[in-house]
């Protein structure tokens, strides 16, 4: 009897010590859990993508308009995709994905994208490597076709992280970038859009109407990508909001906020309330909670989009990606613009709450 | 023998779950850490400031010249301090306080901010209030007397966070702000330090010259205040860098960059080379080192200061103040313009590298 409460004691003690053990490993190793078995193993490269996360709900858009989304949301990621099987880095797949986007009028980014209260384009962008930290990022420009482009450039040619208005133009024509008129990016649904809106500008809803999807939407494009050489890198694009006034800058091209990667833990891509996105520094909170708090990519996407981010009063979206390849596309509006593709080739194309659609 | 077995090992199994449960609490609570009995105990009220990090070395300053900056660091956070004292909130401290600082032509903010490439004041500035995570940042304006009092009026009556350029002093004109000629910005000392500035603008050192000090310096301003509410608050205004082009944006207008304040956790503001404080996302690394990593304050600045910062290149200081009071003033460069005052109306001014000097 003495033997056998000696050897249940120490069985407790044991297993309870076990217990505690794995607590303070989990603690202390911030990719610890990355490495259990009922993760997804390590893929060698990856992409996702997002065009504006909002009111997007089925039974609302036109077949054709859906397939139209649909389509140009699958030449975008297929581009980033192919370049990244060819050997392409991150940060070039990111660029020529968020292109597709930018080129389409179908996206609050580049061409289509969203007039200010004086009927101008105000476009911001901002992109981040996760191999050295590098960023860079532009904010109120009117006559860069690709304003991706423009903060990559900043990125790698310029001592800055963050140009903005006529400053960022004439560092883009130092640079030799073509500019163009604002003809270019203004159509005619736009201008209709703001002009509308001008006239219920009380309604603080309508500055996130969008005309061509018909509803409210938080206009964004955003790539995250992980190369064959474990490299991640973010980006995003976006026209702004509706009406905007005041020289706005949302969180779009700020680093930390609307953009951020980090070949330790992810690369982060938000589409929102920029506000809220800003004042929870979002992207980088991804990475924090990754690193410091041990979550997975799905649970740190989880605890900004369903907990801290409806208790500020924030809503949107979020695309993440792991350095192991393991992908979160969350969101806490009606649906969201997504698109996810692994290393061989499987694509997921999505709009509406439930995945797959 | 039976029962001394039993409760040896009941005793033994309690001592180990009770010390696997503190692991778990400490865990779990941000601010377990800061309870321990070695901390210093709850204080009612507490402000501290900076006034720009840099190359500031004992007997390099004339007496008059040292006199002169420990006067106005000691107006400017007595300021603040009697704000709190009478019930002021953190916020009307902090702007108080960086009022004076951006009023003398000593520091890099408002009255004899550095000049851009075409010698004019581009400012910024930016505050965040803990209590509610509401902020507010202004980027590149021109003709207002003191930027943090506009920050705080885009927090206060505008639905946005960052306003930049023409469109946020157009923001300013409509809430009343006076605005005043750039004359009264410009200090003959600037003009001719950005002069020879530009004549050796291949020296990259040189875009952080102080004209004032005869020394290489970050310049900016900051305050962080904690209120007898327990709300925290953080500011930071600065006229950038010496002969910067292209609408450069630094960190100081940029909220989780520059500024950053969490009544859960801390309040900070940053003083050194932007590209490095948006890239390290630095104020808000602050707050998650201490939520999710229960660092105290000192450190975790100890952490980015000593040790992230200088990983990616990048050089400065850190003022931070947590909700207990405890504050954290660190730099990795050789001086760091400073001061401290606790509810009792302890002051601490300090300029070199150690501290009560």
């Amino acid at each position: 009897m003495k033997t056998l409460f000696f050897y249940t004691c120490l069985l407790g003690m044991l297993l309870i010590f076990s217990g505690c053990r794995q607590e303070q490993n989990t603690a202390e190793n911030p990719q610890s859990n990355q490495t259990e078995p009922q993760q997804p193993k390590q893929q060698k490269f990856a992409i996702a993508i997002h065009g504006g996360a909002g009111d997007i709900q089925r039974g609302q858009l036109s077949d054709s308009l859906e397939n139209a989304y649909k389509a140009k949301l699958k030449e975008a990621i297929t581009t980033g995709y192919r370049l990244l099987k060819n050997g392409g880095t991150a940060v070039e797949a990111v660029q020529k994905t968020i292109n597709v986007m930018e080129n389409s009028p179908l996206f609050n980014a580049g061409k289509g994208a969203v007039l200010t209260h004086n009927e101008h384009v105000s476009m911001d962008a901002s992109i981040m490597d996760g191999r050295n930290l590098n960023a860079g990022a532009v904010a109120g420009v009117s006559h860069i076709k690709n304003p991706i482009d423009l903060a990559i450039a900043v990125m790698k040619k310029s001592k800055h992280v963050m140009l903005a208005d006529v400053g960022a133009e004439q560092f883009a024509m130092e640079q030799g970038f073509d500019t163009l008129p604002e003809s270019y990016f203004i159509t005619q649904r736009q201008l209709d859009n703001v002009r509308r809106v001008k006239k219920f500008e009380s309604n603080k809803s309508a500055v996130f109407y969008d005309p061509v999807l018909g509803a409210e939407k938080l206009g964004t494009v955003g790539c995250v990508a992980l190369d064959k050489n474990g490299n991640l890198a973010a980006g995003t694009s976006t026209g702004g909001m509706v009406n905007k006034r005041y020289g706005r800058i949302g969180d779009s091209p700020i680093i930390g906020a609307g953009t951020y990667a980090n070949n330790k833990t992810v690369a982060v891509s938000c589409t929102g309330w920029g506000e809220y996105y800003i004042r929870g520094v979002v992207a980088y909170d991804m990475s924090a909670l990754m690193q410091y708090k041990v979550l997975s990519v799905s649970e740190a996407t989880h605890k900004i989009i369903h907990e801290k981010q409806p208790k500020l009063g924030g809503t949107g979206g979020i695309i993440a990606l792991d350095h192991y390849g393991n992908v979160s596309l969350d969101f806490n509006t009606p649906g969201m613009f997504r698109a996810k593709m692994d290393q061989n080739g499987n694509l997921e194309i999505a709009m509406y709450e439930k995945k797959g659609e």
